[in-house]
């Protein structure tokens, strides 16, 4: 059977269940829903950057990129990325943010496809965002 | 590494961000959610049809598989479709419409799977799908 | 083309449209959104267990796992669950069910990624799961 590996960054807290922020089997790579917490304190619950959508959006961003990034693969290697808001006002910020942060990631290779929907998430969040890779 | 096409049906709006329609990578073809919109007419901005479930839902239908075709892909290649609703009440006839729409693809392979949850979506819209395709 | 083969255990209500309740292309498994319906009775609609989130929970997984068996493949296959919540309130409870269920699975490999995000469903149900297996 191929082998499936998990990683987690050093900025990453615990997952909060048992499930990983990052695994690999064969070519494909996914990235569990990452939120915009800070980077991991020894000692200190998760703590969601912001509170304010275009800190939230870019740490969580920064976070999705670093499982990536601890599974050997880069935002080029990914297919779709599915982005969870709380709030319609929200798109056209997010779309922003989500520019502004792609144009300076140097891609090489196309953008990724992309699903948003807006849904409920835990009290403090704003945005979620997931996404799934073909390396190789 | 893997190179990854991305690709824009002529009948397609410019996506409202720095994603794509459809790419594929190795073989994995991954569709956007799409949504009811029109045929994209030169200088106006995107329009849903409709606005009843129907006819959204048909627009919809047919953009996923203008991504499909863009592609090289087809519904047989589809494993996975994700369906999202704004109304609990619209399961019945979406699924209606969803029947009598694939029974008219003339698919030789069994249909994807599928998930459908209810959301939120921007004003005037009622439905999105995206899909997940392997080809090869 | 790669043949596609979907697969329906025999303890599953057929799919109420035209979807597979799971499909293999290539070695990607996709098991569809799976409620917690108790095993089919001949002649019976579809039955919820619970209504609890306890036991609603544990019998969708139950059901996820039925379909990744009949498709030949396991826990330690899945690269990414997606587990749809209707209440925030509900993680928490969820979570140690998800990890008290995993924890009796003998997974000999990291457990996927997962996401969880608070979307609607239809009337009497608390949890919706979905999965992506590798295969191979």
């Amino acid at each position: 059977m191929t082998k499936k590996t998990a990683f987690t960054p050093a900025t990453h807290t615990t997952p909060p269940a048992a499930f990983s922020h990052g695994v690999r089997k064969g070519n494909i790579l996914q990235v569990a829903g990452q939120v915009g917490f800070l980077p991991a304190q020894e000692g200190q619950p998760p703590t969601p950057a912001g509170p304010d959508l275009r800190t939230q959006t870019l740490q969580t961003l920064t976070n999705v990129k670093a499982v990536l990034q601890e599974g050997g693969a880069s935002w080029d290697d990914v297919v779709m990325i599915r982005v969870y808001l709380t709030d319609t006002g929200h798109f056209a910020e997010m779309n922003d943010l989500y520019n502004g942060y792609f144009a300076e990631q140097g891609l090489t290779e196309p953008p990724a496809a992309r699903t948003t929907v807006y849904v409920g998430l835990p009290a403090g969040l704003l945005v979620e965002v997931d996404a799934l890779a073909v390396l190789g």
